[in-house]
């Protein structure tokens, strides 16, 4: 019997672990005095203080002002959140490219999408738009007073998160590109040093649209307490799906999981890009959807943007054209058959629709969740609820912005170190002598 | 944004920890001194020898005697598992009946497999049947001077295991059966109170089976060390699946996942016992799988065990039988198949076959390897490795008697202080007056 050790009880770092549970809390509550927070933490009110000018001196923390407080003693100034360091997030999917700022407390500042057809294009043209949208993103925040805490690109392809490596990604004709790599050396001199001392990020489209939705989505679980658990499936031209368990993703073993289009759904189907016959996508897949509707696929077909065939295939179901109906119908009946495998693989008792799937809902929902029903074992005593997602297209990269903050207020403490050596780069290479804006 | 508070740092039980920490050193290194105990867990060597007699007065370890170590000072006596109390798996399935015994150490003390056929039964007569087979399993333990550690029992259905409950098993017919209240009632009284005190535990065979390979089946990853992540595939009358990440089960919020026979392979092919049409068990399951060879399921079936269909299915396949050596790898493509798409899903790089999947390997593992090398998309840079597993159709008895050693090796303090209510209730009720044997 193969018996592994497990290692003697250690103290983590408890200072790292003080400032994350000091920040977390004021993220939590929004605004807070230093006394509540001694109080919600068990940290005395002198570890509390440390803890809070640290977090001041790093832009992560401001002072609201003295509270109007009734009661004994000297009134407790309340802290709030720092506008702090901001997170970008960069989308590269087959038909567009969009970029997402958000400050430290997740509030979106900029927002930009571009139509963009990436099909036919090498990966060097894509990855030239790519840091283009970057660079201008990077500047903004810049020119605003922000300091980047980090950069997360999201593409729809098989990515090695701790390599920063982008194995696969069929729909973009991607393999082994080293993403962050190929970005730096893209986004010019000038805003090169901004990104230096940084997490330059990269992650699968479907697990960082699935974070967005439980970040900022606001579900609930039938009981009402915040949805931590679920499967998030986005439609696009593939189709991606993850799994969140407890407020984590489930990635598997390399992070490769979640590839829902390629499910083999009938042995003689049609052929996909991955080589195979069959496989979802190319029922529920937005090509698929619209071969099927009698609408060509065009440039600018980008799901939920202005113009292009998703916005037309909608108008005509909305009018109520059969053979549009039909073919959303057929795509809902086999995306459920799919959705129905998984669960009963992966055992949730939620599912959200995203991308595409969210603005088909009113047509689509309703396969989907006859397909659920009936397919899923569990659904005979525990119904498995299907939603639609409430970030649209924009999860993704939202997701992706939203995971660069995230990170600093759980790891403030690596947050500050990256930050001291960003200062130092920025002071030496930065070429138009530009201090490091916004940082306190 | 939605952000959780983190509680705060608080210190684990030491005791509790530390009992399990210097136990399982001992389960890891087979037969250690004090002074190693102390140097490896990083613990004084006064608290390990207060710790090992707790130890040795819970009947968890045994003193080996002085050892013959060459060295200045006292020479150290060794210390090694005790036979301790033993774990019972009770496997009830399809068409057989299991029942296993292992020490605290995990070796096999008895094994008793008879065959049954439980499709056209009333579930009473099932588990009447069951509790006769526990109940011999646990006399023989107690009148080989043994201790009852626990009872896990393994069965084919989605399990509730918090609840013990057996929400849905489809070849038995079973529905919400409360099985450790439906075990105790039928076990006899003289018996009883020799489980009263100990955990009574439900769990899927798929998941136990996998659970066995890792502790037993002594696999290694690609670069030779354990293999602690991976899928197990196992064939019997249905098909089921259990995903091990990290050396822990992944079973999805409820512990329900894993259902790989319903994964839907042709929305026309034949009606599945689970009502839906053209699911994996239908090309792939035991049953199928006789079928298309041309033999009729029998009763006495049971894979692996002598008589019965499966062995006259294994001897045609060994004589070159073209209808058996098509109908397998029929099964093997479809199955093949169904892998591919839970590995695309949950990200493995590495599969097990078990049960009657490791019987048919010499016909069935090319077929599986060639579609999981064609279908799956990490492949093509990862090759995902299609092993047999090496506990045959033992796997999921083995490993529910296993999973209960394993309980009391991680958590020793549970263990003594059930073990002394045990002991309290034996000594009131025990009809025939015998001591709690073999408890120091």
């Amino acid at each position: 019997m193969t018996i592994r050790r497990s290692a003697p009880a250690r103290q983590p770092s408890l200072r790292e672990h003080n400032l994350a549970l000091v920040l977390g809390e004021v993220a939590a509550a929004g605004a807070v005095s230093r006394a509540r927070i001694a109080a919600a933490t068990g940290l005395t009110k002198a570890t509390v203080s440390t803890l809070v000018d640290a977090l001041v001196a790093a832009g992560l923390l401001r002072e609201l002002g003295p509270s109007a407080a009734v009661g004994v003693g000297r009134p407790g100034s309340s802290l709030t959140l720092a506008s702090g360091p901001v997170g970008i997030g960069l989308e590269v999917n087959v038909d567009y490219l969009a970029t997402c700022t958000v400050d430290l407390n997740g509030t979106v500042r900029r927002r930009e999408v571009v139509a963009q057809d990436f099909r036919r294009v090498a990966p060097a043209v894509a990855l030239n738009r790519a840091a283009a949208a970057l660079r201008a993103a990077v500047q903004d925040a810049r020119a605003a007073g922000g300091v980047v805490g980090g950069v997360t690109v999201a593409v729809p392809g098989l990515v090695e998160t701790a390599r920063g490596l982008v194995r696969l990604a069929p729909n973009l004709g991607w393999r082994d590109v080293a993403l962050p790599d190929e970005l730096l050396d893209r986004v010019g001199p000038d805003v090169r040093p901004a990104l230096a001392g940084v997490p330059l990020r990269v992650g699968n489209e479907a697990d960082l649209a699935a974070l967005a939705e439980l970040w900022n989505g606001d579900h609930r679980r039938a009981d009402g307490r915040p949805l931590d658990s679920f499967v998030h499936v986005s439609g696009e031209i593939g189709v991606g799906a993850a799994i969140v368990i407890g407020g984590q993703l489930f990635g598997g073993v390399r992070g490769f999981g979640g590839e829902l289009g390629h499910l083999p759904l009938a042995p003689d189907g049609p052929l996909c890009g991955c080589g195979s016959r069959g496989c979802l996508e190319q029922y529920a897949g937005q090509d698929a959807i619209l071969r099927r509707a009698g609408l060509e696929a065009t440039a600018g077909t980008s799901i939920g943007r202005p113009g292009g065939s998703v916005e037309d295939l909608i108008a005509r179901a909305e009018a109520g054209e059969e053979q549009v109906l039909a073919a959303v119908r057929a795509a809902g009946e086999a995306l459920g058959a799919g959705i129905a495998a998984m669960v009963n693989l992966v055992d949730v008792d939620t599912v959200l629709l995203g991308g595409l799937y969210a603005l088909l809902a009113p047509w689509l929902l309703e396969p989907v969740q006859d397909q659920v029903a009936r397919r899923v074992l569990a659904s005979r005593w525990d119904a498995t609820r299907v939603l639609v997602g409430r970030l649209g297209a924009d999860g993704a990269v939202r997701g992706a912005a939203t995971s660069v903050v995230r990170a600093v207020i759980d790891d403030p403490a690596a947050w500050i170190a990256a930050a001291a050596l960003e200062s130092i780069a920025a002071d030496v290479v930065d070429p138009d002598g530009a201090p490091s804006a916004g940082r306190q």
